[in-house]
């Protein structure tokens, strides 16, 4: 039998410098959220010389505007079509989804950057640019993972659906969009920057906003006011008090190492107008973490149940309740049982390909895997190139290396998942 | 000898329709920051009329401007000028200012007054609009008090000046202008809307504006960041402490009935931008009340104490230290004795006028009294009729009997501290 790992990345190798131009051409194309057309015509192009049948659409209708997990600051699609390629396998196999988003954050002051935020530029075996690592880096190790083994007449039992989708970075109206229209798989792997540690569990998050009253007067009589900024301050400790109770509770040993596992952030807090006058009105606005396998509606419950509460103990949030919208984005968690057999697969391969034992979390973040797990029945597991650390900040890079190691990683994964029915080696 | 409280009262009376209808060509004037020409102009006329050596003046300079107390968001004063007009007396009497703003807070939305905001409406004995109470309806006492003696032929040994000055709302520069120009007497008299209480003392205030600082992160992984919200909290409560030791060393029997005789108000509080980062910069803004005989200085450096404590309890405060400006307005406190003859007077004369005994306390807000007494010598006493649960708010009006109360009261006070010369009755 031949030694697949080692013609694996002997192939990689050869294509290397192909691969870098491609990533490079990803990276130069400024997918922020609603320029997505133009990089999406582009992958749709290489997935058909790929042989795969590609699905390019522009997402629309009632079924995915009025769907419950439906999040996004808009309605309208235009410019930000979805392209899914199928290679159909030969039958019997497992099928796989490699699922990754095309939409990347704006650039942000482009001051901060060293180079253009879309330079592109490679420099010490790293890539350069918005949307490098977050994460066009890791769906280019799922391209190659695909076109490696095709190169090296490698066909497979199961199906391979690469989507590239829009809207992660808005709460996941791509990937659901591929799900109303059929898409699903056996399993599916989102290569998002986890620096190659394996994610089986994914945090869940959604934003809220807290509307928290006072009653105005003069600063000078203050004492005939009510402060909504003293009255936020125990709004914020309420919401410090739920997130311990809700991290206490958590007993999954994946989290160990974390301080809090679904922190409860407060981002956002205005109020007032008037230096001299009493504040009447707070806005906070936070995200919430939901724990893989939490209900979001239970999580809501309890945020709504210690706002209830705080009537408790001051009788001012009894005459004035704080409010409480959940609003904007929402990540649902994902959950795949560690000893699912695409777990195994995953982590024997990396030891293969890396000689060392892979890191297995539970991921601080949201993806769009929470929704294939939830909605299309496809567990999915997320392990990718590049890190947090540098994802929407400025200079953001990947290293080239880790690329190719995920691809090499997702190739041999892609073999044993799926099958091989057959090779030309 | 004459009962002169019956011939000012009938004087009044005679003279009411006349003063009502001056008072309401004034409230018609809308004599925000900046538009107060129209009113000073006409007042100007008034005051010439009456026969007083009048005094208008655009005030401007390196004098005023550099001047430690002045206080104001602009620099420029076309179209605001001051007016001063003085009644010499025939001599060896004491003098006194009778001292008022001629500029209005804005008039805010109109939509929540029930006619518009410079009307000038009158019924059932009160008078709306805009600066009817903050204070045009004060400064017609002042001037009806001058008015009566002269159509009753008194002829006063000390001088009477008159000044209708700008900028208050916005911290005195007006008052201090008319400083710097000269003018100074043996006492004043402030008739901002205190319900004729009489304030000896007035508490002064200045802005403050904080910077509180955090390290932003990923919400999902907040423990890697510092929350500038969370480290408000502290710096809010810090305040707090701060308010309380304050407070508790007064012992002033003038604020005895007071919770809090000089607060310090946290109005306004805006950070952070994003509901999943950890926010890094918090801003706070307030007002600190500074007591009568308080050096605004020692309540500075007070402040900023309290805020370098914070290092003692919270070695983040040490890495990044809460930055404190002070901006914006500023009204020093003011105090006068309170067996201060012109007290005495006041106060035996209300006495005298309305039956009552006066309420003697200390203001909760600062007026332009604290520059006359810090900087010309002048001791300066608050007293006028007028509510400030209507001032800077819709609907304002002034019941006018309490205008015209005022003015009795006043013009005996004059006769009794300028000393009468000469009278015709």
């Amino acid at each position: 039998m031949a030694n697949w790992q080692s013609l694996i990345r002997e192939q990689l190798e050869k294509d290397r410098e192909e691969a870098v131009a491609l990533l490079q051409d990803w990276v130069k194309n400024p997918s922020v959220q609603g320029a997505e057309e133009s990089i999406q015509t582009s992958i749709a192009k290489t997935l058909d010389a790929m042989g795969a049948s590609v699905d390019l659409w522009v997402m629309e209708g009632e079924e995915l505007l009025k769907h419950p997990y439906f999040v996004s600051p808009r309605q309208e699609f235009a410019g930000s079509p979805n392209v899914v390629g199928v290679w159909k396998g030969s039958g019997e196999g497992r099928s796989i989804i490699l699922n990754g988003h095309v939409d990347v954050v704006p650039a942000g002051d482009s001051a901060q950057w060293s180079d253009d935020p879309f330079s592109g530029k490679v420099e010490d075996g790293k890539l350069y640019g918005r949307g490098a690592t977050d994460m066009k880096g890791g769906n280019l190790s799922s391209l190659l993972a695909v076109s490696v083994l095709q190169k090296l007449g490698v066909k497979l039992k199961g199906d391979v659906i690469f989507q590239s989708v829009v809207e992660e970075e808005s709460g996941g109206a791509g990937t659901l969009a591929t799900i109303l229209r059929g898409y699903k798989a056996d399993a599916a792997l989102i290569p998002e920057p986890t620096n190659m540690k394996i994610f089986p569990k994914q945090q869940g998050s959604m934003w809220f906003r807290l509307t928290v009253k006072g009653r105005s007067a003069h600063g000078g009589t203050r004492y005939e006011g009510v402060s909504a900024i003293e009255k936020s301050l125990a709004v914020v400790q309420a919401i410090g008090r739920l997130e311990k109770e809700r991290n206490d509770r958590l007993d999954d040993p994946l989290y160990e190492k974390l301080p809090i596992p679904i922190p409860i952030n407060i981002g956002v807090i205005e109020g007032g107008k008037w230096p001299s006058s009493v504040a009447d009105l707070v806005k906070l606005e936070g995200r919430m973490g939901v724990a893989p396998g939490e209900q979001m509606e239970d999580a809501k419950a309890e945020m709504a149940a210690a706002l209830k509460a705080l009537a408790e103990v001051d009788p001012w949030f009894a005459e004035a309740p704080v409010e409480l919208e959940w609003y904007g984005a929402r990540w649902v968690p994902g959950a795949v049982a560690e000893d699912h057999p695409l777990m195994e697969i995953l982590q024997r391969q990396f030891v293969q390909v890396t000689g060392d034992r892979a890191v297995v979390e539970a991921s601080p973040w949201g993806t769009d895997g929470g929704l294939l797990t939830a909605l299309a029945d496809t567990p999915a597991i997320v392990v990718g190139p590049g890190v947090t650390q540098v994802a929407h900040y400025p200079n953001e890079y990947i290293v080239l290396d880790d690329v190719l190691r995920c691809a090499e990683i997702f190739a041999l994964t892609l073999m044993e998942w799926c099958g091989v029915a057959d090779t030309t080696n």
